[in-house]
């Protein structure tokens, strides 16, 4: 296998700027899925890429139409047998470009700079999946690849991947395999390698309360009428504790705890209190005192408002007592909370706390589980060695504030671990003008990915 | 001066069907004032009015241009010695028509139908102005009017009286007097004669909070931002206490008490709990339970919030940890809480109980004192005995819960007091479709601002 493995990298060294063009053409296929003008683009980079899976001697390719941009699903031939089948994502769909006057070029004509392609979608994330493409074709090189490896790229990751949830409840066979790849959660700095073994889930609500039956004067009904904006205000404020704790019962029950040993990895992370606070541009953090800011946003669930009206909002005054107001509530959840539970919770803290004053409507309105991934899986242990062999350096191990859909479907509908990396960088401008990717990160993190087909082939390191 | 009341008095019997088609031609005049399509109609209103006025034998006559509509002024000649001057107000502008189809005729073609002359503007407020008008031509019939009466018109009512201030602030001479009549409150039935002695003033703010230095990703920063619209909320819910009195420190202080004797007057008025639950749509009241829903909504000041606006508040579910938070409030004030005192109270609250994690700005939108009337003055038992005069029973005595701006303005900038009448009643549809006017409650108030007038110039009943 040693063989096949420096054979495979050879490969690399020997195409660097053939597979350094491919993605160079990919990335000229303007897919902004946003924007609706764009939206035969988003397709053309659809056969685009099946196209190029077809040349990489695929078992099977295929497109699947959406109600919106099309689904890309590649299964490579049968590896060596007993090894696993990895299943790795990506989204073929960039972000716009606005303010297109601050790009220092067109951007979907990719500009070489010393060591950066400059480009929309670079980095995020035409390169990633690249990336593990060409992984896979160095591999199919050395005596073909000792896994399976199918991919599944969408086209609306950039809009929330409506579709996603839907197709993979309906593909599950198609979709079978043993570990799920997910390079779209890049690394800290360019020495940094980083793995990402959580994500935060979602529970996502619009709460509505009616008190009136239509809107009132103030003048006639203030001091009678309890003003549905202020019971809100009363609701909301009653969510947190003194230390910014949830105080909806049974919420933390289900949250594990942070090990000594997790706590110790997670603070290896260059990211500490001054990070956060030049980050968010506020003078002071808040939350939890007993967690780090970085505990805080990853491995502690939070309740957030994330939208409030009612009444009159324009300028000046209107002196009006509204009939209705409304909050858009969301929680980040962490293992092993689950949305649906929830919900109930916050239904039965509704139920107790509202005054009979108001009525009240709840909608869910978005929900995904959180993901953690066990740190000595073999997936992470062969990715963790992988990354090391490359960087002469133990990978740094975090958990991500956010939610990934991919990694919550796969979990939730297929029972599947989901390991994340990638090889952006956090100054790549991923959503901003002047997009770029750093080639000599790209091209390490190629040879990475070549590492961790082996080892997982291997069975771990 | 017996035999003069009379003979007004007979005036009117003798010249009712020529004031009524006088009314008739005032209302024909489309002045809305909200729409600008009609602001040509609101200056032909006004011209209407000085005209009437210079009918009228007055000593002088002005249309005074402002910014939006004109002002009309009218002076009468001098009356008897000693006697007071008396200035009435008025609002030439109507409400808009909308909806349409809902009326059973041209809104601006006045339609008799028994009793009743529908029309918009027949009861708010051209009815009431011309019932002073007539009331004026009535006495001045019999021998010349015994007092002086100064008239102001205003054209903006409807759109918040923008120019009413500026104009007395830079007219005090013009429109020195003795008492203010606005016959604009209107009565609770047609055998209830009503006298408006209280009106609530008004401080508007409009508080915004500032967080983050933009909009964030809760999963990125959910845990270590304090969120401005909790902050908001967690401040707003404060501001009252379990029993619905407002927090701030100072706020009652200068608030008058109400002796037993007024407490007993407000319990005559015919607007118990069911009233204000059936008229508000609501399940339950709220407030104060020491008071009576009348007393609260009159005779207590208030804070409402008026509108609440932060984040995503569009449709679906958009993660955003929001920058900022704003928030309409505004309180309703009773004699004698003073606005920039209210003010520099809620500064002080906000200082000592916002977060240092977030920064704030109060603005102060709109504001005008408390009005509170004795009810032995001068005007007001003149008043008083001419409506018992003509309904044969004493009239009501309400307290306002909303804001009249002239009668704040008359008594902040002239320090004159004001009384507040009028023979508009509650199902007059005063800014619905068919709006009309009942006729004979109409002529009975004629004939008791003849009563009113003679009472004044007697030094009172």
């Amino acid at each position: 296998m040693e063989q096949r493995r420096q054979k495979a990298l050879e490969f690399l060294r020997n195409n660097h700027e053939n597979l350094l063009l491919k993605l160079e053409e990919f990335i000229r296929i303007p897919s902004i899925s946003t924007e609706p003008q764009h939206h035969s683009d988003v397709r053309k980079a659809a056969e685009w890429l099946a196209d190029h899976l077809k040349a990489l001697d695929m078992e099977a390719v295929e497109i699947f139409p959406t109600q919106g941009a099309p689904l890309v699903f590649g299964a490579s031939r049968s590896g060596d047998s007993d090894a696993p089948t990895l299943l790795i994502y990506g989204h073929y769909d960039v972000q716009p470009v606005d303010p297109l006057e601050e790009w220092e070029g067109d951007p979907f004509e990719p500009r070489r700079q010393s060591n950066l392609l400059y480009a929309r979608g670079a980095s995020d994330m035409k390169g990633q999946i690249m990336a593990a493409l060409n992984a896979l074709q160095a591999v199919q090189s050395a005596e073909g690849s000792p896994i399976r490896c199918k991919f599944l790229f969408e086209g609306e990751e950039e809009v929330g991947s409506p579709n996603l949830y839907p197709f993979i409840q309906t593909h599950r066979e198609l979709l079978a395999c043993d570990l799920c790849l997910n390079p779209d959660t890049g690394m800290l700095g360019p020495e940094l390698p980083t793995i990402t073994y959580g994500l935060r889930g979602l529970a996502y609500f619009e709460l509505r309360l009616r008190g009136p039956s239509q809107d009132l004067h103030s003048g006639s009904f203030g001091g009678v009428v309890h003003n549905p904006a202020q019971v809100l205000c009363e609701l909301i404020a009653d969510l947190h504790d003194q230390d910014g704790r949830v105080t909806i019962p049974g919420f933390y029950d289900p949250v594990l705890d942070l090990s000594p040993e997790e706590r110790q990895e997670l603070a290896r992370l260059p990211v500490d209190e001054a990070f956060y606070q030049k980050n968010a541009g506020v003078k002071k953090l808040w939350g939890e005192p007993e967690f780090t800011p970085l505990e805080r946003v990853s491995a502690r669930p939070t309740l957030e408002v994330n939208g409030l009206l009612s009444g009159f909002i324009g300028e000046g005054s209107k002196t009006v007592l509204p009939a209705a107001a409304m909050a858009k509530i969301s929680c980040r959840l962490v293992a092993d909370q689950k949305p649906e539970e929830v919900k109930q919770q916050l239904e039965r803290y509704l139920r107790k706390h509202l005054p009979e004053t108001v009525s009240w409507e709840l909608k869910s309105l978005a929900s995904a589980p959180p993901v953690l991934s066990p740190r000595d899986s073999r997936g992470v242990r062969a990715l963790s060695t992988a990354l090391e062999a490359i960087w002469g350096k133990r990978p740094l191990f975090r958990r991500e504030g956010g939610t990934v859909p991919i990694g919550a479907y796969l979990q939730e509908l297929l029972g599947i671990e989901s390991v994340q990396t990638g090889f952006a960088l956090p100054d790549d401008n991923a959503h901003s003008p002047n997009e770029k990717l750093n080639l000599q990160t790209w091209s390490r993190g190629i040879e990475a990915l070549v590492h961790f087909i082996y080892n997982l082939s291997e069975g771990g390191s």
